[in-house]
């Protein structure tokens, strides 16, 4: 999708790859399908598992259910009801567990030990990583002169996928982050992955750690990792709701916050974005509010 | 567009006709459009002019703007910045008023005496009738088998272009209103048009009254007017947010809204809704709100 404004706005020609408009709204199936249907029979048939409090749950849930498996999804306790609604909307097993990371971790441990299922993780993973990229082969499709890319980095599995189908095309792949959680934008400007952080950031799908083998695989390969504060997170969000009329989460406007707020780096290119996804909760949104009409 | 969850909430297949990502953001821009381009040389030379709060005015500011000729827009002075901004953005000239509708009328004719600039007036007028229609007709082309469509009524300008537009295909088409704004119920009920009514409903698109020719044309054709409440009108926005990821306004809602009221009505029958504009203001939405996250 276009928007004039918003390509007058870049001072370029904008594409939005509109992944908020995927099944089960995000990116996320891709990988999970692409890792679901990777799994041999034998494999598939114990089940896929998982840990994770957004999109990559119910995408998960909605692969297996697609190829008739079942899906174990380990979730912390404190995680939105409409996040458990979803995974149960696709078929899947909420598994609720204590909101630490050696919780989920161990719980995971537990249901993989006696189900046998396969654990298929959010984004260090060869076939989650393949997946993803396919979002950004359809845009080298789709349209012909792209000179510029902009993903969301959280784990990097978007990333990872979308440098490697922009490998031979010369597009320019950058990974948009917010500033306050960038340990992508320090991974790379140190050339150590950071393994520790604490962010906060309304982005709620870009908490996560760049993984391993996706820092191995962007490290070299991605034109810069472009931060973006909360401010204008928002704002993005703000104007990809009212001009393009899409439901994005804040995640996905990241890319759009980058864009604008580095000019110089897109004037002139026409530059793609990928719209992750649109999983938000409307009573709970992060416009400045009046009270309700009525 | 179309959403699994919400064709199984129906019982029957159902098809969304996305106006909300039409021009201007609203069906207006059909009916502005053609009334714009059927003017004469000699008459759209001294321009056109209209009075609006909402998606009308700013879809003839643009529609002008293709033309390359002036537009007036007599705009009631309590009027959203946001819609004022529209029209500007669109070349429009705003002409504010008084908030009555005597107010408007009067300094409307003033201008159209100062000027010579053509009234398009927003929905009693062939050419926006005709305008208006091809929104049907381009869904009767794009779904084969379509049994019934769903319109919201206002004025009567869509729902009166598509009873036209429907008229040789077989297709009931109902109109959608809200309760609190009823007078096309109470006119097709009585058989006399309801004149004077105090509106009082979310659905802002929807608080004129039905036209005389507009219902002229609608009485004998319509499958029937449908009503909603506030309440549901609400909940069918918040289910095609979050559904279809799309921002509509509430005036497009009651379209859902009347057909999950009406099961009976439309349950195994290949049903059509125009979600007529996607013209929000995004920091006062009805949805029940939480405080701001920052």
């Amino acid at each position: 999708m276009q928007s004039e404004l918003l390509s007058a706005l870049a001072g370029t020609l904008l594409w939005f790859k509109c992944e908020n408009l995927q099944k089960a709204g995000a990116f996320k199936s891709r990988g999970a399908v692409n890792a679901v249907f990777s799994l041999s029979h034998e494999e598939a048939a114990r089940g896929v598992a998982t840990h994770s409090s957004g999109n990559h749950g119910a995408a998960l849930a909605r692969a297996a259910q697609l190829r008739d498996i079942p899906a174990y999804i380990v979730v912390p306790e404190n995680a939105r009801a409409v996040k458990k609604a979803a995974i149960r909307q696709y078929g899947g097993e909420v598994i609720e567990c204590a909101a630490t990371l050696e919780s989920r971790e161990a719980r995971l441990a537990e249901i993989v030990a006696s189900t046998g299922a396969r654990f298929v993780p959010p984004y260090d993973d060869d076939a989650i990583i393949a997946g993803q990229g396919t979002a950004a082969l359809e845009m080298l499709e789709q349209v012909g002169d792209l000179e510029c890319l902009v993903v969301p980095v959280g784990g990097g599995g978007l990333l990872a996928g979308s440098v490697i189908a922009c490998a031979d095309s010369g597009v320019e792949v950058f990974g948009a982050e917010p500033e306050m959680a960038d340990d992508a934008y320090r991974s790379l400007q140190t050339g150590r992955r950071v393994t520790s952080h604490t962010p906060n950031t309304i982005a709620d799908g870009l908490l996560t750690t760049l993984g391993e083998r996706n820092f191995e695989i962007v490290r070299d390969r991605v034109a810069g990792i472009l931060l973006v504060s909360e401010r204008e997170i928002v704002d993005a969000m703000a104007l990809l709701w009212t001009r393009l009329k899409l439901v994005v989460e804040p995640s996905a406007a990241v890319t759009l916050a980058a864009i604008l707020r580095n000019p110089d780096v897109f004037r002139g290119k026409p530059t793609g974005a990928i719209l992750t996804g649109g999983n938000v909760d409307v009573t709970d949104l992060p416009f400045r509010t009046a009270e309700p009409a009525r």
